[in-house]
């Protein structure tokens, strides 16, 4: 068997590492020089419209902005929960993040995590002969068989999940059980080296050292990785509150602390991509930058911004699921491309396979290709359709092209609420939602409901939420197996 | 006197072409070679997300694309009131447009027009030994007086006022006085050159002939002035309704005759790219493409997109008045530059003054010269305050920075109604806004009054307001003179 043969299409799931090493030796040599190395970085919380070159103003990010530059910037790029976990979930596995039984944030007292018998893509790519590192937050479970080293990652050093799922307020005091219960009945924060805790979080001022000391590794990494394909995931504590940044950044920006941390974010971004320059790997690697979701609103000047799409992190509207991506690739993106077709995490898993021509996992997932998109091709479109699952694994929306129908459900909302202040965070209300048709072409921000307008089109994505129903179900209780200590994923499949 | 020292800040009025070509001939030869040509595209109702690079799906734009990665794109650009004739007057005299005394739209039987006393960009570039052409739409004032070859241009070739100032129906009927009252009253729309009328614009088919036909216009006079510095004003008459599109791009779009509309916009900015490139004119020009105002929202599929900006044409909200702006100038602009920082069509003329050296207009203008922004300076803000006039030119809101006061007023809205479709206009409401500000960074989107929050911002923009009062006015009731045929300006000066 060949193993440029071998596409994402051909599903072998039988091929193993030892297979292609024990036949093949000299021509797995070969392509592993020709393989791109992968650097996957994640930013938390951060919105729609944080970078400059999404609309951003009072502080600088040059080195996203030159990136976007030199590679595709996308404009209608989803996550597949505008939360953590769930989010961080569908990244990884290619699948809409119910699928493989994680909705919500997990938290310090969860007993779930991801499934380890879902393959991530570091998973997907070992099979390819790459070393995967990750180096900051996980959040997919905090367990030792959900951690990173179990699935598919050589190395790990992060947080096991958020930074703010510590016991101390903004100001430093510890939180009485008055206060916030969650946080006072919190375990110490760890920071992970492989599958031990190494170091509690306890100031802000640990968490100001966070994106250098990852940053750090994350250089480390490719040094030590730069003779093989690697697999360099960065998902960022930051800008997830609470925010901070080292002396290096503090008052840089014209826009207090959450500036900082964005210029500090941008430069870890820099540090990243001349590391791959000195050692030669620029051309031959395959950056891309998303986050995890939309902005934490009722943070107020401690949060970003959705860049005038509706509401933010915690609900289904654009401002919680689109969100900035950037890719570069010399040679195979074009230069200065704007992509404005629907592409979501999801796809990246399925993309990356199909670049290296590892199998996709065996079990059924979500994501498409979208190497089209990336290299420009105008008649490609392939995600017509895009799921906007929440709330108890909810199905609140579909997309398809244009056309986004919202279906009756309870939402968060920060409309109405006064934001919070310089870290303490403002209320947030629960309204209903009443269905509604929204023409995202002429109205990104989700103002105008055309339902009434357009009956046939109500209809056609009618009928495409139905199909997704009956595969990815419709709420909490249609998942069974949601738990990962129970064997199987979900019930409807 | 040596002419590179005239700066714009010099205000020499007095220096004249005559003075110069008298004085210092082989001078003034050897700096015209050094002047660049300006080229100014303005779209009509194009909004803030219709081009692919602010994120437009469903259609193409790869020359504005192109343009935008080749030289500076900005995100927070800024038309003097959100519509058109305003718009224009504001744009061509560097002067909010109440201070030249004109406000909303000029229609066919309006008997005012820019004053021709004001100096326009044309008069200031003629000082330097500048051609100037403008082919397409005027709309300053249709009596000869008012004309553009009395304003400054050499040529012109364009519709006096709106393609849709006419008497006919999408459907090609005529316009009873049941259906519309104006419509019905409305002359024959007359196509000029120069200053008199040579055709009557009468069926869509004529309408869809336009943009091909100031195309080869405006690729004709690049051809005929490229020994000498020229001014090229290509204000087009599309996307404003009645859209049409030449056989060339019918169909072409996945959005009906609105993708197809602006598909064919962004050809002719090819056009006219391609033909500065082949008479050798690409280094040496200034190219700058934007908008007079925001989409005509209430069009429905016939309508351009703010791009989750909040309303559109005939508002003061950011999706009236923000627009796409652009601008390429070879080794001036760097590439792939975004500019977030404020700026605005009154800026044009003065930087364009600064550029060329020529003395700003003897009157007093608001514009301010961006061409820090355009060369990327970051730590440059040239335009930290911004005034949003419009309804019967009335101050309805002031911009500081990221914070946007806005005041009480009456304004048109276009939530809550339904859009029309296929060239028939959906109908549109009024309502009272209340005071409220809103923090652009996080919010472009005027979701979230933060006003009780921030009591200092409130007063800081109270204050710049009533110094603008006191120069600008505010209300039509304080202008005097705003009918040009009157001499002077407006009453405060």
């Amino acid at each position: 068997m060949k193993t440029e043969k071998l596409t994402c299409m051909s599903l072998c799931g039988f091929l193993t590492v030892s297979s292609i090493q024990a036949n093949e030796p000299a021509e797995r040599d070969y392509k592993q020089k020709q393989l791109p190395n992968i650097v996957l970085i994640l930013a938390d919380d951060l919105g729609y419209g944080d970078l400059n070159c999404y609309g951003a103003t009072r502080y600088t990010t040059p080195n996203l902005d030159r990136l976007a530059h030199s590679g595709v910037r996308f404009t209608n790029f989803y996550v597949s929960q505008a939360v953590c976990s769930a989010s961080r979930a569908a990244l990884l596995t290619g699948c809409y993040s119910n699928r493989v039984g994680i909705g919500g944030a997990l938290f310090p007292n969860s007993l779930i995590g991801l499934n380890p018998q879902e393959e991530t893509i570091a998973e997907i790519l070992k099979k390819r002969g790459y070393s995967s590192g990750i180096f900051w937050k996980w959040h997919l479970g905090y367990q030792r068989e959900f951690l990173p080293l179990q699935q598919g990652f050589e190395e790990y050093f992060g947080l096991p999940y958020s930074n703010d799922m510590w016991k101390y307020n903004i100001d430093g005091s510890v939180a009485t059980p008055k206060q916030n219960k969650n946080k006072a009945n919190y375990p110490p924060l760890p920071l992970i080296e492989g599958n031990e805790s190494v170091k509690e979080i306890v100031t802000m001022d640990d968490q100001a050292q966070l994106t250098t000391m990852y940053t750090d590794r994350a250089v480390s990494f490719i040094e030590k990785h730069k003779k093989n394909p690697f697999f360099l995931y960065l998902p960022h504590s930051m800008p997830h509150v609470p925010i901070a940044a080292s002396d290096k950044f503090k008052g840089k920006s014209e826009q207090g602390v959450y500036g900082d941390v964005l210029m500090e974010i941008d430069w870890s971004v820099g540090q990243v991509l001349e590391a791959l320059e000195k050692n030669g790997l620029t051309e031959n690697t395959l950056v891309i930058f998303v986050s995890d979701n939309g902005p934490w609103l009722n943070f107020g000047n401690h949060a970003g911004s959705a860049g005038g799409l509706r509401e933010g992190k915690g609900t289904s509207w654009e401002g919680g699921q689109r969100v900035p991506c950037i890719m570069k690739w010399p040679g195979r993106i074009p230069e200065g491309l704007v992509c404005n077709k629907i592409a979501a995490t999801i796809d990246v898993l399925p993309t990356l396979a199909n670049i290296v021509e590892a199998p996709l996992p065996t079990r059924k997932i979500d994501g498409v290709n979208i190497l089209s998109l990336m290299t420009g091709d105008q008649k490609a479109n392939p995600r017509e359709v895009f799921l906007y699952y929440y709330n108890s694994n909810c199905l609140e929306a579909v997309r398809k092209n244009q056309w986004k129908l919202v279906f009756a459900h309870q939402s968060q909302t920060y409309e109405g609420f006064a934001p919070g202040k310089d870290g303490v965070g403002g209320k947030t209300g629960n309204v209903q939602v009443e269905p509604a048709l929204y023409d995202l072409r002429r109205d990104p921000g989700e103002r105008y409901d055309v339902k009434d307008l357009n009956p046939e089109i109500v209809a056609e994505l009618t009928k495409i939420a139905d199909e997704a129903r009956a595969d990815l179900g419709d709420g909490i209780l249609n998942i069974k197996g949601a738990n990962v200590r129970e064997p199987g994923r979900v019930s409807v499949q």
